[in-house]
Order: structure tokens, then sequence, then C-alpha cells
């Protein structure tokens, strides 16, 4: 109760101890084309001690505060295999040229090992392990979300890698998935050609300490090792980005004591499995990495009709963000 | 000269030695709307002992005359994976969803032996063997076609099944092609998706005596049994039609001594990739099997533009017909 009386004396005395600067943006959504420029612009009025950022995180459940400490990275690539320079009668070439569309499953089938891990000669060499046994015990404090993906997703089982929990699988595990795939004749009816050329854009989730032009090079050369002499391959880079994880962030103590002292529980660790790029940025441009947490719930309806948010937990996260500036302030 | 004297005789007097009925079509390139019914219509009219096609097929080369007695017939269908009812973030749910388009190049990727062959149990069962030596040997007269295929492709290198020669893997056996892929996000740039579904046309040509019904069924389980558990598949029919093969069709050892008599050499026998269903549907209607030959030669830009008919090839194979013609009376 301490810390409210002296919330409540600082709301009374706008006599907060620490200063706070904001930075709002309104950009995130179509990917914040304006925010890297403006840090590189604004490193001297932006200097700070601690980073907090609320609103990019969320809660497991309204009873149970959580901290976001890691985001998965990416390697977003395409690749192409070429055959016939043009389209080909199936019946007139069919079992003398090789076909693309059935080439690139092939390479795309080599990506993985039968257990369900990535199949690239060196992907998990770098991968942090989760230190045994705090953390995989903490990420196992927020409970099963098996049965509540199955729900949300309407598949009839889910997959993954062997010997690992669906929330280490997410946030602690790296990933590969095909996230486009096009050949030859996809409309309507059916023509019987061989393609001239296939297509795939493959994409990597890294975790930390995984790096993004090192996973794209082991990619790169693990596919054209295997791409048969009967075709013509190639890869083209989207976009590469590191994974991000803050258990080190300033101030982390006090967030996780200010949250759990709020909740009367204590908080959930978890590493998320998308990025939050402003993060990255701010690690970079500022030298501080952030906190990441916030009060926003899972059936709040994100991006959908009739989003809400939820005003008790709101006024709780008030609570627990002011305890935390008066602890950080001590 | 014998009967060049008697096909003078004949030009001259109009006194052909047996009935000649003719079917002219101008629908072919549009898959011949009109033609089942036509012939079904016509049973009576069109009663005869023997069929000749001269216009569907055509000559290895100007010098080569050529039967084709050997078509292959299809099996054509669709394959559909679905996986989670909608699109997912892949940062959210990579690594716990299986991606419909990883599983559906799995499965393409299984449709095949490391050799080239086809993987699925049963599909060569019923396969004719070519007629060890002589049917290789009157195929291998057409001499290597491998530089021309290449050239035409723009390929770095030819495949098919091991053991057997370009031309007896287009005409004697069966292939198993993908002629489309579609799954996910196919447009410029990125989108990190896990597709909700992936699809795939993929047809079969057949040789005789596979049994299209028999090796859709095939197809069926054997993908039935790869599936994984954690999507859902379905396959679509689009068409079924049986191979021919009709070295036994009536006048074809008439047509095969005219057409060297004119040549002075002997008959190339060819079984060709494609199909020609007005063949099939002549045999099922009227009970009679094709000889298939032709006059036209491999460059002469079919379909292209400037397509021509080389003139002296023509007046041979006029002479040749002629000489068929007498000979088929006898």
């Amino acid at each position: 109760m301490a810390s409210i009386f002296a919330l409540e004396s600082v709301l009374k005395t706008n006599d907060l101890p620490i200063n706070v600067k904001f930075i709002i943006e309104g950009e995130e959504e179509i990917g914040s084309p304006s925010l890297v420029d403006f840090l590189e612009d604004h490193t001297e009025l932006l200097k700070c001690d601690m980073i907090l950022n609320p609103p990019d995180a969320g809660m497991i459940s309204a009873t149970q505060p959580t901290i976001v400490y890691g985001l998965r990275g990416m390697v977003y690539i395409e690749l192409r295999v070429d055959g016939p320079k043009m389209d080909l009668h199936s019946g007139l070439f069919g079992g003398n040229i090789a076909n693309p569309a059935n080439v690139i499953a092939d390479i795309i089938s080599k990506l993985h090992n039968p257990d369900g891990s990535v199949a690239i000669p060196g992907f998990y060499d770098k991968v942090r392990p989760l230190t045994p046994p705090e953390e995989r015990e903490l990420i196992a404090m927020a409970g099963s979300l098996e049965d509540s993906y199955i729900k949300l997703t309407g598949v009839p089982r889910l997959y993954g890698e062997e010997g690992f929990t669906l929330l280490e699988r997410q946030g602690a595990r790296p990933t590969l998935d095909v996230n486009g795939l096009y050949s030859g004749y996809i409309e309507e009816g059916a023509k019987t050609i061989i393609p001239a050329y296939a297509k795939a854009k493959i994409s990597c989730r890294l975790v930390p300490d995984q790096n993004p032009d090192d996973i794209y090079r082991l990619i790169k050369s693990y596919i054209a090792s295997i791409v048969p002499n009967t075709v013509r391959a190639q890869i083209f880079k989207h976009s590469l980005g590191p994974a991000y994880l803050a258990d080190d962030a300033p101030g982390y103590e006090n967030l996780a004591n200010a949250l759990s002292e709020t909740w009367g529980k204590p908080v959930t660790l978890k590493r998320e499995g998308g990025s939050i790029p402003v993060a990255t940025n701010m690690q970079e441009i500022l030298g501080v990495k952030s906190l990441l947490t916030g009060f926003g719930l899972p059936d709040d309806a994100i991006h959908s009709p009739n989003e809400r948010q939820h005003l008790p937990t709101w006024t709780k996260g008030v609570q627990a963000l002011i305890r935390f500036l008066m602890s950080f302030a001590e």
C-alpha cells in the first residue's frame, strides 16, 4: 500500500521522481516508414536510462501480468526454379524434362527433417538454449494453450518440433515456413503443361543468437547443394532481421515487481513469436533495450471489428506503471 | 513401279478399287465438341473395314516415313491440402501449425523415386513392356533426339526414368507431372503468413495396358496414406482416358509397305507421348482402330507464324496413300 499512497501523492502534486519522454508513433501498422529517421535525427533529445514499451505486447489473461523478454528475428527469401524456356506440352515432353514444380517440391521437402526440425546444416548451431530449468519453468507457468490454439485455427491437430512445448516453439525455437508457392496453371480446370518455372517465398523466424546473415548464407548454400543439374535455381533476399532478447533491459526487475505487486501473483515471462522492430531500432540507435509489457488481452479482438480495451485491466495497468516509475526512481 | 502405273490408271479412270468415306472435322483445336455426337448419330453411315488418320501424326524427318502406333492416356487430378481456417501470422503460429504449402511439397516429393520412376505402389504393374528386342530396335531407328530436345526447350540437361531412351520414355513409359501449384502469397514482395491451404494440379500420362480408373484409385489411396494427420487433404478428378495401341489396326501391314516402298526405306514406328482423342472415340463408337501416319515435318512450325507444308513430302505422301489403298483393296 505504501506505493499506492506515493502514487496518489504523485498524482496530486505532479511531482514525478524521474523525467519521462514519450514517443507516440502512428505509423506502426504500415511499417513505421519515418521512425528510424526520427530516432537518428534526435538521439540527444531521446537520450535515456530505460525504455518502456507498453502498447506492443499484451497479457496472457486478465489475471496474469506478463513481460515479453524475447522476440524472433527473420530471414525472408524467394526461391525460383527455371526449367524449359516456355511451358511445354506434358504429353510430348513429359518424362524427358525435369518439371520445375516437382523439383521445387523436392527442394522444399528437404528443408525439414521428419521430426519437424529444420534440415539446413548449421541452422541450430548458434541457437541460445533455454536456461534449464528456470526458463522452461517460467514459460510453463503460462499453462497449456494447445486447446485454444486448435479452436482458434481450426486445424485437426497441432504440429511442431519434437521435445518442445507450444510456447517454447513459439518464442524460443527458430522455424522455416513456405509463405507462398506458385507454378504453372492454377485457374479452374486442367491444362496439360510442364511449367517453365516455379517459385516459393520462404521465411525463417530466428531466435537469439542466430545471425541473419549467417542463416541466409546457410540456406543459400544448402539449397544450391540439392538443386539438380536439370534446372536452374536462383535465390533472392527479401529481408533480414535479428532476434531480440531483453531480459537484461534496464528496469527489468522493477517492472516485474511492480506487475506482480499489482496483480498479487508472479509475472509470467514470455518469448513472443513475432517481431517488434521499434525495440531493435531503439537498441541500435539509442543503445538501450526496451521493456515490453502491456495490458491488452487475447480476446480484445485486435485488428477486428469491436476491438476493445478491458477497463479494469487498464486501471490496474496504470497502477502498475506508477509503481514501476516510483521504484525505478529509487 | 507397278503400283505407280496402277495409280495413274486410277487417277485417269476414277476407278478406285474400294469405297472411301471422308470425315473432315474443323473443331479439333477446340476439343472436338461435336465429334462424339456426330459419330454416335451416324454409325451406319460410317461403317468401315479400316480407318486411316493421316493429318494427326507426322514424320520424324523428310526422308523417314513414320507410323504412330501408340498414344498415351491420361489421369488428371487436383490435390488440395487444408490447414488452418485462415492464413495465419507466421510469427505467432510458426512452429506449432503444419504449413499446407510445406505439406503439399512433401506429398509431391514422395510421388517419385530418386531414379525418376513414379513411387505410387502398383503404378507400373500393368505397363505393357516394349517387346525386346524388336520394338526397342524399331524405336531406336529414329536416332537420337537428345540434342534437338535440349536446343528446343533450353533446359541445361534432359531428365528421365533410368534405363529408357528419350523416345521410349516419350511413348512407352507412363509419367507423373505437376501441371500447376498454388499456395499463399505469390505477388511481388513478402508476406509473413502460414497459408490456409495449398493445391496442385497433377496428371499422369498412361501407356497400354494401364487402366485409368485403377491408376486414379492407386494415386488416391497412396496420397491418403502419406497425408499427415495435422492437415486435411482432398483429391478431385479432372479427367481420365486410356492409352491407345494400334499395331493391330486393320491395314497396318499394307500401310507400312506402301510407305517404305515410296521412300525406299523401312518405316519408323513411333509411340507418341500425347493423345489423339478421335482415335479412341472411333474405336469405341465404330469398333475400328485407326492407322496413324502423316506427312508433316518437325520444322513445319505447327501452330506458329509461317506454318508450312513441305510440297515434295506432300507429293510423296499422295503416292504412298494411293499405293496403300491399292494394296488394301487386294
